[in-house]
This record gives C-alpha cells, structure tokens and sequence, in this order.
C-alpha cells in the first residue's frame, strides 16, 4: 500500500528497519540529528502528504532526547499534511511516574500523554505499559501489544520440564499468571514485606518451587535489584534453576554485574529497547518484537485505509 | 509577600539565587535529579498551595533534558495547586526553529510554546526571543525583556569615543539601533552576499566605520562565525577596534577558539545561559540579568495579587 510509511528515529534504528522489512517496505528517508549548541533537527527527506505515518521511537535513554526527536518528528509530520500520524512507541519511558505517590509529585505517564497528543499523535502502538491506566491518559486510541506471547514461546521451545512460574512482586501477578496459562505450569509468588522499618526485606515465597524450573517474569528491569534478589531466594528455597524474563530491558546502572553474579541462569528479554555493546553478555536473549509490531500495523492501516477508523 | 515562591531547575542555579535575593526571599525547597535510568525525578519539598510560583530555567544545552526538567516541574507545581505558574525562561531554547523555511519542517519554537502551556504554564517571562513573533505562539501573557539596557550601560561607563554600533545581519539591525540611541551612536551594518551558488560570501559594510571603535551586537552567539568573521572585516576596513556583545552566550563547538583568535577586543555577554569553567576566558565578560527578571517579577506579581491579571 504506497500511502503506509515507516520512519525511524534514534532509539531503534535496527527493530524499524526489521518491521520495515516484515511490511514489505523500505523506511522513510529523513534525517535526525543535531545542531551544535544539541538542538534537535529533523528533516523528512520524502513526501508523506496524504499517508499513513508510523514512527518506530522508544521512549528509552537518553529518554528525553528520544522523546524530542518523536514530538518534533510528529511536528513535521503534522505540518507536512500527513494523513495520520501513529507512533510505535515499543518502550514507553516514564511510565513508573503513574501516579502521585506522595505529596506534591508530577504524574509524568500523563503528562508525556499530553504531549504526544499536543504535538500532534493520532495513535499510539506500544507494548507491555507499566501499569495498563497509562491507555487512559490518551485520548487517541491505544494498541498495547504484550510481550508475554513471545517470551513463552521461547520457553516453549526449550521443553523444559517442571516448570514454575514466579512474579517477582504482588503488581506482576497477572503477568505471571498469562504464561502460566501458555506454559500449561503453576505460578509462585515473592512476597517481600518489611518487617520493621531500617529492617531488610524477607522474601517469603508463597507456593510451590521445590525442585522445580522457575522462570521470573517482569514487565520491566531496570536496576535488576529485584530481580536478581528473586532468583537467589528462589534457589535457597530448593528451585533447581531459575530463568528470568522481561519485555523491557532498560537495565541500568548496577544492573549487567547483578545479572552476571546471581543464581539467574538465562535472561530473556525483547528489542523493544536495544542493548548496547556492553550490555550484550552472553547470559542475556534478546527476541525481536518485529513480527508482532509489524502484524499490528497491517491491522491498524488497513482499517485506516478503508476509513473505520479514523475518518 | 508570603504568596510568593520562586524555584530554580538545574539550568542557572546561580541566577535563581541572586534573582530570590534581589526579591528578598529565599530559593523554594526542591530537588531535581535523575533516576538511575536517566529519567527526570522533581521532588517539591515545601507546600505552594495557593502561591505564585515562579520558576527560572533556560532550555539552554541540554536542552532537551532542561525543556523535560521545566515541563515535570509544571506539572507537579499544578497538581500541588500552585495559584499560578509563572516561568522565566532566560534563554528560550529552539527559537531558532521557528518558521518553515524547507518543507516538512518542524516549527519547534512554536511546538515547545504548545508543550509548556499544555504542562500548565500561565505566564512566561522571557529576555530577548530570537523572533518576536514567538510570542504569538503562546496563548498565555509573554513578558519578553531586553538586554540591549545592560549591554548599553556597560559600554556607556566604558566611555568610549567615536562609537559606531554595528548589527552583524539584515535582522539585528532593530537592535543596533536600539542601542545606538542610548549611546548616541551612529549605525553600521554588515552586508553579507554570495554572489554565485558555491563562491564564498563577501562582507560589505553598510555605514561609515573609518576610524571608530565598532560594538558588535547580536542576540544569539552560537558557534560565533558570523561575529568573529564580521569583527575581522570592520578591523580590515579599517575600524579602530571592535567589541563585540549579546544577551545569550550559547558558544557551541568552536566558539571560544574562534573568539579568542579573532580580531574582538573584548565581548559582552549576559547570564541568561550561564558559561562553563572552560568558556570563562579573558576576553569575555558576563553581566547579569538578575535586576532585570527581579523587578519583571516584583511587578507582575504585584498586579497578581491584586487579582487584575489572573482572576
Ligand atoms: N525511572 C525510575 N527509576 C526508578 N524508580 C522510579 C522511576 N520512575 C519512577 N520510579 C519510582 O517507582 C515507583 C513506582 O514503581 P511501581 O510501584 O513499580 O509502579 C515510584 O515510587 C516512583 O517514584
Ligand atoms: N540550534 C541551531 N543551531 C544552528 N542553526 C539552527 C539552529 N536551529 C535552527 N537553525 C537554523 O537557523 C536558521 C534560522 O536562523 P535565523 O535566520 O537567524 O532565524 C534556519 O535555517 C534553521 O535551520
């Protein structure tokens, strides 16, 4: 369909170009850099008057860099007469900011919303939000898309037997409860509570992973403190091994040496944000959520095209 | 006046604290830092319920990050019931994108105005936009200050004989000569044409300079080329010497070296972007714009509480 156009930013110049391909198109010819004082500078090198815009921009770090380039990009796009504009945000960054947990906090989610939706976004494709309220800060239609489906084909494939599968806290029960159901296996959960204040945590695991394959799951892993305290309570617990998974592997600070010294004996994460060198160690998978976001655009545009949705 | 607040962000710490001296008050209580990942994290540690708040940052470089900063920082002042939110921007970052001048173009000084009013911002006050125009991008009052006043004084105790001021450009000529009536001062201006598509520019001199000393001013100097190459055409054409000045020091990439190489006896600059260790050379001296935001503030916030602004 000569009216859909695919554009990369920064942040995921490789999964674009995989979804691009997946599509059977080529990318959009646009450049994105910046002057020498950092300003940003877009310039869209083709005619997109009339289309279908999907721009592929995780909201990962450098976040705020990558979250100027998408409204300035979605400026351009407005400004050029694009038909729609849908942004494939597969990492939505801010996402922890969701609600005013004490006095006198901002709700960043919302407030990235709203500029998204100021600059000029007609909807938004993403995957796994942190918390699923985030759909309701938009007024424009909202695909999430859920990493869970490739994660446990991936376990699928490895046969593993006797198998668990643990959320790593109370929030990600639904989660774990999702693979469980692909994995035909029982799920476990950590229950860390703090006894006194100034007092570390206990894990104290409620059900069975005695002898068993756990396998964490998560939405996010950012520092890996979690995460890495799960698998090694797990194991001091009597689990045989422990995989861990995520959809979205920000992985920051401390996180690749926790990751390499814990009891953790695979990490499986997806592209929704790409690791950098450094980051590629030989414990972590990284699965690609091309094909998925790609399927997700077909459905998108040809109800687009046969004007359901949007006109 | 009790209802009055003033915060700063992390662009001009230094000048926030002079401007909450000048006023007679002390800096609100906030901390502004980042999150392991990179995400900005705003904690208002005081109430200003029901205050005027006033909040000083430049969206100088980084300007993504310090734009991001302002913008989490009227969101949270909003949904704390600040009675207003009122940002002295000093340096308004992106101005220069402000036009279409290619296709598909962003316009981002015009999309920046849309976010800050979309975070919950009811007044900005403002020194020197690049285009004046800028202030119709906003829907909330602009109160855009000027810093030809302090540059002129400067030079003014200075008492320098035989003065021609000289605007660097067709568009800064409004400026010379708004300088030159406070200095009594004849105007020059340069020139610049390329005669064919790839043949290097020549410099004409509009004006007589023979044997003046010439005051350069402009209101942006980025990576100073235009300045430093029009200083060293006056002295050629026989100025007697040059100054050279402006209100927002941005000197990017070869900026000082070409400063300190060129034929400018000494540059004035303001502190609407404050310069790094390594940009505090000899030539370049910075006045400060404190007087002027405190008294812009002290102002408006008098027919504030009077309620003829806002209510
Ligand atoms: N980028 C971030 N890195 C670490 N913690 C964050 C970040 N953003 C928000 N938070 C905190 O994470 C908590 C929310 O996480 P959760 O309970 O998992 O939804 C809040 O206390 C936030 O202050
Ligand atoms: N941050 C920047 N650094 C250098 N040039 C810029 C910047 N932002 C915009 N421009 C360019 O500057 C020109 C506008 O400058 P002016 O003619 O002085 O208003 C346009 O061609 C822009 O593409």
């Amino acid at each position: 369909d000569s009216s859909l156009r695919v554009f990369t930013l920064n942040s995921n110049p490789h999964l674009a170009e995989q979804i691009a391909a997946h599509i059977g198109t080529e990318l959009g010819k646009c450049s994105v850099s910046t002057f020498s004082d950092g300003e940003v500078q877009i310039n869209i090198e083709e005619s997109i008057r009339g289309c279908d815009v999907y721009v592929v921009q995780s909201t990962s770090e450098p976040v705020n860099q990558h979250l100027m380039e998408l409204l300035i990009m979605i400026d351009a796009l407005k400004r050029a007469s694009a038909k729609s504009i849908n942004i494939v945000i597969p990492y939505y960054g801010y996402a922890r900011q969701d609600r005013k947990a004490r006095a006198r906090e901002p709700i960043t989610a919302k407030l990235v919303a709203d500029l998204l939706q100021t600059a000029g976004a007609s909807r938004v494709i993403t995957l796994d939000l942190h918390a699923p309220q985030i759909q309701g800060f938009f007024n424009i239609p909202v695909d999430q898309l859920l990493g869970v489906p490739i994660l446990s084909d991936y376990f699928q494939e490895m046969n593993l037997d006797d198998l668990v599968i643990v959320s790593p806290d109370h929030g990600g029960v639904t989660r774990a409860r999702q693979m469980a159901d692909r994995l035909k296996a029982p799920i476990a959960i950590i229950d860390k509570r703090r006894p006194r204040p100034n007092v570390s945590e206990v894990m104290n695991i409620v059900g069975n992973i005695e002898g068993k394959t756990a396998i964490l799951i998560d939405d996010i892993i950012d520092t890996a403190g979690t995460i890495t305290l799960a698998a090694n309570a797990l194991i001091e617990n009597g689990a045989k091994e422990v995989y861990a998974c995520c959809t979205h592997p920000v992985l920051s600070g401390p996180a690749i040496e926790r990751i390499d010294q814990s009891k953790i004996k695979e990490l499986i994460v997806t592209n929704t944000i790409p690791l950098k060198e450094e980051k590629q160690i030989e414990k972590i998978s990284q699965l690609s959520v091309a094909p998925l976001i790609s399927e997700a655009i077909i459905r998108v545009h040809e109800l687009q095209s046969v004007s359901i949705l949007f006109d």
